[in-house]
C-alpha cells in the first residue's frame, strides 16, 4: 500500500472536480448569480488536490486494494468539497443535509432534503444534477480515460467503481475502456438532450434532467419533479433512462457491429421481461382499484404505470405522481424493483438484473444437485459457462446486501417513522434509487429524518453505489496493513 | 423413481398420524367429548395408510430425490388427514382455514386463524399442540426411529426434513440416529412437563404447552397465549423453547461426554450472543420509552424483553404482552431475529443461526479476495475448514429465503393490508415463527387474511420448515421423469 500513490489518485479527482464546477459557475454567470458558490469551493479543491498531486511518488502499478481505497476514499473526499456549494449559498445550514444531498448525487440516488427548489440559484441546481452525470459513470474512470497516471493497471480503479458480478476490459487496455464508456456515455447524454429541446423542454430544464436520466439519479428542478411537464417529455425522459439502465457493453458491442450478440443478451431480455411484467400487472391494477389521483382511461393508467416503473427499475425516482395513493399490490411491485434494479455496467443501481440470473439459476442447480447428484453441469449464461465461484461471489453480495438493509432499518427505526418510510428510505439508499413510500414518497423528501439516519442513509448510498466493498475495506485493520 | 416406495412411505405415515390420534382421543374421552373428532380421521388415516403400506414394493433403497418428494408429498398429505378434527368438530368451517391451522401446527409455526381458544374441545386444543410436537423433530425422522422399511439409506428421508446447511448422521446407522434425536427429545419434553407442574400449572395446560415449546411451535391453549401464567412458569416456558432451538447434536455430545466441544460450538456461541444483545437493547429501549402497557422497573422490562426475544427467535411465538406497542426499534430487533432464527437441527426455524455464521465469514473471504488476492484461505467453522460448496449452497439458500418471501409479500399485498402486517405475516410464515405485527401481533391472529393469502402463507410454512427444496421439487418436472 502506497499512501502517495491514493494521495495522488484523490488529489487528481479534487483536481477534476475543481474543473467540473466550471459548469455550474458558467450557470451561475449567465443568470447573474453569486459567485462565490463554486469559486470558493474551486479554490479549496485546487489547493488541497494540487498539493496531494504534485507530492505524490513516481508513477506505479496500482493494485486490487489500492484501487480500493482510492476508491472509496476519493468518493467521500469529493462529496465533503462538493457539498460547499449548498452551505455556502445558505440553501442548508446544517452539514450533513449537505452532506447526505451530495452523496445522494454523485451515488445517482436522488433522495433530496430540499423542500423547495424553485426558490435555489439555477447554477446549484445545475450543481446537483451535474453531480449524478459524473457519479453516473464514475469519477475515476472518467479520471483514467482523461489522464494517464499508472502503468496500465487503471483496471483495478475501473473494477472498484465498476458494477456488477463481472468487469471485463472492454478493450485490452484499461484506459481506452474508460475512453470508449464515456464516449458512449456523452454521446447518448447530448441525444437525450436534443429530443427534450425538440419536445420543447426550456434548456435549463433540459440540460439538467438529461444529467439526471444520464446517470439514472433523479434531481429535478421543479418541487413536483416531473409532473408538470408534458407527457411527451416524460415519455421521453422515461425511454432515456431504460437506456442509461442497459449495461454499457452492449453499447460497445453494436458499435462493433456485433448486433446479434447484443440483443441476444440474457440480462438485457431480462430486464425488458420485468419492465413488461410489472408495467402490465401494475396498469391492471391501476385500472382495476382507481386511487383517487390522475385518472384518464387505460393509456394514462399505461403511462403512469410505466414510468414509474422505469424511472424506479432504473433506480432513477423521477416522479410524476404521489404513489403513496396506489393500491398496495402496486406499491410492492415498485420496492421489489428498487431491489432487482437495472443492468450491471449501466448507471442504474440495485442488485443488478445479471445477478438475479444468476443466482435463479444457481437455484436450478442446487435443485439437480439435490434430486440427480450424478447429473450436475455448470450454469451457464450467454452461453458461456459460470464458474461455481461467480455463484459463491454473487449469493455472498446478495447476502451481504439484504444484511446491510437490514442493520440500517433496524438504526432508522429508532427514528419511530412509520414502517413503509422506514424500510423504503434504506432500501431505496441502498439501491440509488431516490424516493420511497410514506413521508419520503415520489412527491417527499428526507427533512424529518434525524442526523443519524441521514448518515446511515449516506453511507448505504456509498456502499450500495460502490457494491459494498470499497467502503468496507476502508474498516478492515487488513487493508492499512502494509502502510 | 419408484411411486409404489413412495407410497409406502405416505401410508405409513398416515398409519403413524392414526396412532398419534389415540393422545387426544384419550383427552376427549377424560373430558367426557365427541369422539367422532379423532375417530373419523383415524378410520380413514387407517383405510389409506393401511393400502398404501401394504401393496407396496419390497424394500428398496431410497435415493435422494425419492427422500425429498416422499418428504413434500407426507407433509401434505398428513396436513389434508390432521385437519379433519377441525372441520368434524364445527370450530372452522372454510377448509383453507383448517389447512392452515394444521399446517401451521406441523411445521411448529404457531399462527392462528382461530379467535376464541378457551370454547374449544380440549381434545381439539391438545392435537392443535401435538402438532407441533411431532413436526418438531420430524414426522419421517420418527418414523425411521420406530419403523425399518429401507435398507439403510434413511438418511436420505432425515436429511430432507431436518434443518441446516450440512446434516450429518450422528451415528453410522440412520434409523440409530434418528432413535437418538427422539430419546433426546422425548427425555427434555418430559423434564420440562415436570418443571411446569412443579411450577404449578394445570396438568391439561402443561401437556399442550410442553408440545408447544418442544417443537418451538406457540400454539398456547388460553385466549391471551401466555400471559395470565405466573412470572415463573412463563420464564420456565422461555427457558425450555431456548434449550429446544440448540442443535440436538450437542446434546448427543454431551451424551457421549464431550462437553468441552458441545461448549465451544460457534454456533451456540452466536445463538447465546444475539439472545443477550437483543435482550439487553430491547430492556433499554422499553425502559427509556416506555409503551403505556405492561409496566414494573428495570426487572420487568428485562423480563418482557427476555420472553419476546426468546420466543421469537426459537421462532416458538408465545405471547405474554401485545408487541404492537413496542417502540419502532423493539418491533425491528424482533422482525430480524424472526429472519435469523435458532440453531440448525433444532426444532426452531428461521435462516438458523450457522447460516448466518457461513455467511459473514464468506463476507471476509471475499473481503480478502478483493484486497489480498494471494491470501486467501478457505474459511473455518468449529476448527474445520469449510468447502467452497458449502457457501455457495447457502449464499443461493439465503438467496431463496428472501427470494420466496419478497414474492409471497407480493401475493399477499393483494388484501390490501398495513406494511407491517402484510410483510411480517409472510416473514413469520416462512420462519416458522406465528406471530407477527399489525393485525396478526403476538395477540392477533390471520382470521382475516384472504383464502389466497391462507394459502400462499400455509406454502410459505411447508416451504420454510423443509427448508425449500423438497417442496419446490415437486414443481419440477425432472423430478417426476423416471416414474
Amino acid at each position: 500500500m502506497n499512501p502517495k500513490l491514493i494521495g495522488k489518485i484523490i488529489g487528481g479527482a479534487l483536481l477534476l472536480e475543481a474543473v467540473l464546477m466550471l459548469l455550474p459557475l458558467g450557470c451561475s454567470v449567465v443568470h447573474g448569480e453569486d459567485l462565490k458558490l463554486f469559486v470558493i469551493p474551486m479554490l479549496i479543491e485546487g489547493a488541497i488536490g494540487g498539493i496531494l498531486y504534485f507530492i505524490a511518488d513516481k508513477d506505479r502499478d496500482i493494485v486490487s486494494r489500492e484501487g480500493f481505497i482510492s476508491t472509496g476514499l476519493t468518493w467521500i473526499t469529493l462529496s465533503l468539497t462538493g457539498m460547499l456549494p449548498f452551505l455556502i449559498s445558505g440553501a442548508m445550514t446544517n452539514p450533513i443535509d449537505a452532506f447526505f444531498e451530495t452523496v445522494s448525487g454523485f451515488t445517482t440516488t436522488g433522495a433530496t432534503v430540499l423542500t423547495d427548489l424553485e426558490s435555489l440559484p439555477k447554477g446549484l441546481l445545475m450543481w446537483r444534477s451535474f453531480l449524478h452525470w459524473i457519479g453516473g459513470m464514475g469519477i475515476l474512470v472518467f479520471m483514467s480515460a482523461i489522464m494517464h497516471f499508472a502503468r496500465g493497471s487503471q483496471i483495478n480503479l475501473v473494477k472498484a467503481e465498476s458494477t456488477g458480478p463481472i468487469v471485463s476490459k472492454l478493450v485490452p487496455k484499461a484506459d481506452s475502456t474508460a475512453k470508449v464508456l464515456y464516449g458512449i456515455y456523452t454521446a447518448m447524454s447530448v441525444i437525450t438532450l436534443i429530443i427534450l429541446l425538440i419536445l420543447k423542454m426550456p434548456l435549463f430544464d433540459a440540460i439538467c434532467l438529461t444529467f439526471s436520466a444520464a446517470g439514472t439519479g433523479g434531481f429535478g428542478v421543479l418541487n413536483d419533479s416531473c409532473a408538470s411537464y408534458t407527457i411527451a417529455q416524460q415519455v421521453a425522459l422515461n425511454t432515456a433512462t431504460m437506456f442509461f439502465g442497459v449495461s454499457f457493453t452492449l453499447y460497445f458491442l453494436i458499435l462493433m457491429g456485433k448486433f446479434k450478440l447484443a440483443v441476444k443478451n440474457e440480462e438485457l431480455r431480462l430486464y425488458l421481461l420485468i419492465f413488461a411484467l410489472a408495467t402490465i400487472f401494475i396498469t391492471v391494477d391501476l385500472m382495476a382499484q382507481g386511487d383517487g389521483t390522475v385518472n384518464g382511461g387505460p393509456l394514462m393508467a399505461l403511462h403512469r404505470a410505466a414510468f414509474n416503473v422505469g424511472t424506479i427499475m432504473t433506480t432513477t425516482g423521477f416522479a410524476i405522481e404521489d404513489c403513496n395513493y396506489w393500491p398496495g399490490f402496486s406499491q410492492c411491485i415498485l420496492v421489489i424493483l428498487m431491489i432487482s434494479g437495472a443492468c450491471a455496467g449501466s448507471t442504474g443501481g440495485g442488485i443488478k438484473v445479471s445477478r438475479l440470473n444468476i443466482m435463479l439459476k444457481a437455484f436450478n442447480k442446487e435443485m439437480a444437485i439435490h434430486l440427480r447428484p450424478e447429473q450436475v453441469k455448470k450454469i451457464h449464461i450467454d452461453g458461456k459457462p459460470v464458474e461455481d465461484s461467480v455463484i459463491r461471489n454473487t449469493g455472498t453480495f446478495c447476502f451481504l446486501w439484504m444484511f446491510f438493509i437490514i442493520m440500517s432499518i433496524l438504526v432508522v427505526s429508532i427514528d419511530g417513522k412509520e414502517w413503509n418510510a422506514t424500510i423504503t428510505s434504506v432500501i431505496s439508499a441502498f439501491g440509488n434509487v431516490g424516493p420511497g413510500f410514506g413521508e419520503n414518497g415520489t412527491m417527499g423528501n428526507y427533512s424529518s429524518f434525524s442526523n443519524l439516519s441521514k448518515l446511515v442513509l449516506s453511507a448505504d448510498m456509498l456502499i450500495g453505489r460502490l457494491e459494498i466493498y470499497p467502503i468496507l475495506a476502508m474498516f478492515k485493520r487488513n487493508t492499512w496493513k502494509c502502510f
